[in-house]
């Protein structure tokens, strides 16, 4: 693909979207890529930088000098240029900031480096429009004007007071709309939803998501406006909340990719594995009080893995659907109560049926009758037993503040595992007379 | 809360932000939400319905006659008309289109319902700003003023010709900073990024993401604008797609929600329910071959879970670290074989630990070296096993196009389950001699 003529190549990606050069550049080796971003025009290449995916990037930039990555992250919106930095040694960081030519970027970086990766200021981006309340519309435009090169998308223009104070928005639509000679004291909107730079990045996403917002500005506790926040990075906060639940429901802890470390994949695996381990020990040591039991009648222990994996099924489904009605915050609060009717009816059914048509397999393959009925009376047990823990877990950690999703799978896995084994025996030892 | 005194309620409505009225409505009984809405004036009235959660919406609906149902979809959005008509059945659908006041609104509708939901027809709005690319700067400010009212969220004017073909796009900030006599023409942007009706939703998603788009615009297969999604929409289409991923992996078919009813929560859980269940029966099946051995070792039962858990737990971790990674369309492309090699690595980590504390356990309290031996071996293949179904599983899903997250959880569990036990089993009668 590279034909190493560096004219050619310029006047080719000229000619693409920078998002899909980015994908062109994954599919390249490191000093490739390098070579093909070395000839591109400086806000073309920065433009792609800002776009790569962070572990690509961290391993990519390596072969920079630190001149060479300065002369990009000058380009950079402030919050894309902390992210990169926040990816480099620290030694690099600092270099790359002192050799910044343009001293607002390095003063924007030194302010946001000081906020945490996920919370409204680590979000947010230094570069806006904001114009003074006394001005008039003119000003305001005047100002548009000299910021028009650093902030990519304007959205809205925020108002402030003299000492910096946020008092409202102004739209670009009323800005065309209006008299230039108009104050803006008279035009702008004070109905303005703002957010601290303490608050955590799932709230800004949430507050977002629900006045549909384009961008929101971001000030500190004394309401100076120091930033905003755009639509964009909230949407990679959305999608990333929903990956690491659905690993936490997989029983991984953290944010884990396939291209991670092995020893960094261990170690979020591992301590589920280890729970699922317990657990199974734990039936173990149950299932082995009722040796006598098995002696007698072997055929016992083939329904062993039904059983388990019933209640598992059963409890995976039952929390999964809980999980996501606790997730959507807009959603009607239900009452526990009417909860547990509803997961019963569905199970009531579930249940019916899967026993049913096993205690007809085992009729039919021959199997003993009160055999038949306890393995069906266990599984109909079973499958009541785990839609409740499933619904209630998830309800009860949410409640004492952990995140259900974590603690939601492989946790009611064992739980219903375990319960499920006591029903089985227990009825068992009791039905058949053991 | 509600005073039944209808000029404090409007006095106190007006103080809030609509999407905060939308919250109260879900606290109060059907006829009391009613009686608030219509003390509102329509305008704000409208916004509440067009952000209720649709299932809400439906019920709710149900005591509005349709009259007051058109006085309010008079002001939606065509996209969000659309939506609530579609809730609506047949008979209430047309009604509301006869006897809405806005006659374009009315067209707009019945040209929005022909698409899909599911498609990026099905998510346009017809409501937009377009300009002739023949004007100058004037005449579009005038046609934004004419159409302010109508279009919430400007962020850009489309440029079209005189058949109404899409040719570019001019934001709202060049508009600013324009000279009022300057022809679109030398002012637009060319490279705009458009997308047809029938592409799926998804892809609109990628695409808005990608290209960090605001609004995205639709033609038909001519080229003609026909109208624009916002990113709101498609942060609705990010949420509901890994909403239904997770269910999926839960062994759920289709979006099911926890007010939706027993009958359908049935229908979306019992199938992977009774895949379980098979995998259940065939595992009692193959236990029951083995029943000699177990008379003589019943010990051997005691094993039977932790051999299933271990397996189903790390099939699903498995599965869902290559899940990411196969959704994460913008990230690199690894290859089937670093793939394995990567997860074998952590497998025989993970599996050394465990069968090496599980074999402790097992000498710990007294049982046969051999049994401890068998059952630790199996334990470490069941890893290595579950960890190679874990990686090829959703891979092959995903060439073959299905989706891998549908049957990614139930599936490997239930494959991983019957390897497991085959393996544990014929361990055990080949070592120990059975």
């Amino acid at each position: 693909i590279v034909t190493e003529n560096p004219e050619a190549i310029r006047i080719k990606m000229a000619e693409l979207f920078p998002a899909d050069i980015t994908g062109l550049l994954y599919e390249l080796e490191t000093p490739e890529a390098r070579y093909l971003i070395n000839q591109l025009d400086t806000p073309l290449g920065a433009e792609i930088l800002a776009a790569l995916d962070p572990n690509e990037r961290r391993e990519f930039l390596e072969a920079f000098t630190s001149e060479e990555i300065s002369r990009y992250v000058n380009l950079f919106d402030s919050d894309d240029a902390v992210d990169l930095l926040n990816e480099q040694p620290i030694r690099v960081r600092e270099e790359v900031i002192a050799l910044l030519e343009d001293r607002e970027q390095a003063r924007f970086i030194l302010d946001l480096l000081h906020y945490d990766e996920d919370v409204a200021g680590g979000l947010m981006q230094k570069e806006l429009v904001k114009a003074n309340v006394n001005w008039n519309v003119n000003q305001c435009i005047e100002e548009l004007r000299k910021q028009a090169e650093d902030v990519e998308k304007v959205y809205a223009v925020y108002v402030i007071d003299d000492n910096g104070i946020l008092l409202g928005i102004l739209s670009l639509k009323k800005i065309v709309l209006a008299n230039k000679d108009t104050k803006i004291e008279r035009l702008y909107d004070k109905d303005v939803i703002f957010v601290e730079t303490y608050r955590p990045a799932e709230e800004v996403a949430e507050l977002m998501q629900r006045y549909d917002l384009d961008a929101l500005p971001v000030v500190n506790v004394q309401g100076k406006l120091l930033g905003r926040i755009t639509i964009d990075d909230v949407i990679d906060v959305i999608t990333e909340q929903a990956n690491s639940d659905t690993l936490a429901m997989a029983g991984i802890t953290g944010d884990v990719e396939e291209d991670d470390t092995i020893w960094q994949q261990t170690r979020a695996r591992l301590p589920w594995l280890l729970v699922g381990m317990m657990g199974g020990i734990l039936a173990a040591k149950f299932i082995s009080f009722f040796e006598g039991d098995l002696k007698i009648i072997p055929a016992m222990a083939a329904f062993i893995p039904i059983i388990g994996s019933t209640g598992g099924n059963v409890g995976i489904q039952t929390s999964s659907i809980i999980l996501q009605s606790i997730a959507d915050k807009t959603g009607l609060d239900i009452s526990v109560w009417s909860r547990l009717i509803r997961m019963f009816a569905v199970a009531s059914i579930n249940g019916l049926i899967i026993s049913g048509i096993v205690f007809g397999f085992n009729l039919l393959i021959g199997n003993e009758l009160q055999l038949a009925l306890v393995v069906s009376s266990a599984l109909l047990s079973v499958v009541f037993l785990a839609s409740f823990t499933g619904t209630v877990t998830p309800i009860v950690l949410d409640r004492i503040g952990i995140n259900p999703a974590v603690a939601s799978g492989p946790f009611i896995t064992t739980a219903n595992d375990l319960i499920g084994y006591g029903v089985y025996f227990g009825l068992a030892h009791l039905l058949l007379h053991l």
